[in-house]
């Protein structure tokens, strides 16, 4: 017989409810990890989607999940935090876009980092993508990698040899790719919400860079798209 | 005339409403910056703390004062995070105390960057000390370097080569040596809260780490103590 909790590596997961953070969750599952999935509530326009992260930590059978509110409109600096800034519909940059979130995945893993040491856990997952992406530069392998060093500097365990590994499987990906991975894994797509201004139920704009993306990785696999449209 | 304002660069400064931040904020003051101090509530056992901050900030002439929240006791795991974990009291050890707070700098770091990156700011200051301190693994040198490394990475301003940096005036100074500083910067101690479990109005135990290293600081700078004890 087998005791599963027993012998489990635990792993923290950041959970957004999107597609990307929905396949890493069911990668590290695949893994072998008992996992830890959290979510942040940073005052995002697109609420909808921590429903949704309830939803699919439930469906792919997360050990915990937690939601922890950071109140990041108080900085705002961001169509995603602050709503007198208009989410672009249908236009490319090959800037950083408006939707970048100051120092948001540093955030983010900085709170997975803080549960990870209570846990006694020294793996935590991240579905950064730095192929088919919105150009934010805390997507990026460097930028992970930099964050894994300071991590391993500074906490408890880092110091005391139980090294830390920031896990980003996604990040050489394209989206097609995650999307094969993730169906074959077992995820259910029409549980994600990846639009920045998807409405109260998940229901997405369709033209943001978000939904584009997301549009262009269902057609590119060849993969009928389950995702809810306000305008269907 | 002088355009103060116009001239000055801006600096977040995080801002505990202890000794160590105090000093800090008056030593970025002095070095011509205009100072957003940033304090963060998580939850902490030693809430006094705030009040304290405020008062700081106010007395110091900081231009801007946030307050931001994250409940760390969420993740629990560190005596001023969990009420059921005790403060330890008149007991020295070699090992990381159980005041530590799991990747408390990280967090409070990534918010500071956070708003730094909203206000266009390059320059961020923390009060830590790697001399008369706890034995945290997030106050050493080598930790604040491989954050600032990961900073310059994760943000607009980074990678577009408007280099950040993290100051931490104090990380070398003995607790004497930094209060000699910020009294002749015009810090006024009386206001400042060091105590893990002050009570509600900011007197201090007198006998936790903090306070001991503290009280330690003021006698060897032969400075009377302002602090005000719950045994006084």
């Amino acid at each position: 017989m087998k005791h599963e909790n027993q012998t489990k590596r635990k792993a923290v997961v950041l959970l957004s409810g999107g597609l990307d953070s929905a396949t890493t969750l069911a990668i590290a599952r695949d893994q072998g990890f008992q996992c830890y999935a959290l979510s942040i509530d940073y005052g995002q326009r697109h609420y909808a989607e921590l429903n949704a992260a309830q939803k699919v930590a439930q469906s792919l059978g997360s050990h915990a999940h937690q939601t922890i509110k950071v109140d990041l409109t108080l900085f705002g600096g961001s169509a995603l935090t602050d709503q007198s800034i208009e989410v672009p519909i249908l236009e490319e940059s090959p800037n950083i876009p408006v939707t970048y979130v100051p120092a948001r995945n540093t955030i983010m893993l900085s709170l997975a980092l803080a549960w990870a040491e209570t846990l006694d856990c020294q793996d935590i997952f991240v579905g950064v993508n730095a192929i088919d992406y919105s150009g934010y530069p805390d997507c990026r392998a460097e930028y992970i990698q930099a964050f894994e060093n300071m991590a391993n500097l500074a906490t408890k365990a880092g110091i005391e040899g139980r090294r830390l590994t920031i896990h980003a499987p996604l990040i050489l990906l394209s989206k097609k790719e995650i999307i094969h991975m993730g169906l074959a894994l077992g995820v259910d797509y029409g549980l994600t919400v990846s639009c920045y201004q998807a409405d109260k139920t998940g229901r997405a704009c369709g033209g943001c860079d978000s939904c584009r993306i997301r549009k262009r990785g269902f057609k590119a696999a060849n993969i009928t798209d389950p995702t809810a449209y306000k305008t269907n």
